[in-house]
């Protein structure tokens, strides 16, 4: 079957590693007055729309490419789902 | 019930609006050498922890914020989830 899939990947820095962007939109919250907001984490949301006719194939070279281009391993988790 | 909850935001360039940096992401792709992957949308991802106890106020607030502070309305599309 060749009907058009899309991948929705989202890129979030590992928890051990600061995020000072996450904790600058916090602050910003709260200075705008948003009560019982806690920590805010920043990440990266990617959508590839995708041609493949094979789910599994198509699934393989997503991860492939979160791992050596999209996203930085060293500091950064993806995870993705393919619909 | 006081359980903690998060905020799982989703903010994307509206289709109508240029998006250089997915036509960037995208580019690169092809010069990686991955066939078969169309059109990139790069969008940001903001996750919430909350401590209100009342699901519909939080969902509210959240709302609020998206729009005046973290989105872009002019550009950008949000949307969000709670769980």
């Amino acid at each position: 079957m060749h009907r058009s899939m899309k991948a929705k990947i989202v890129i979030t820095p590992k928890k051990a590693v600061l995020d000072p962007q996450g904790k600058t939109v916090q602050n910003a919250l709260i200075h705008m007055g948003y009560a019982g907001f806690g920590a805010v984490h920043v990440g990266k949301y990617i959508e590839v729309e995708l041609a493949g006719a094979d789910p599994q194939a198509v699934r393989q070279q997503i991860d492939d490419a979160c791992r050596k281009i999209l996203s930085n391993p060293v500091i950064e988790d993806y995870r993705f789902e393919i619909e």
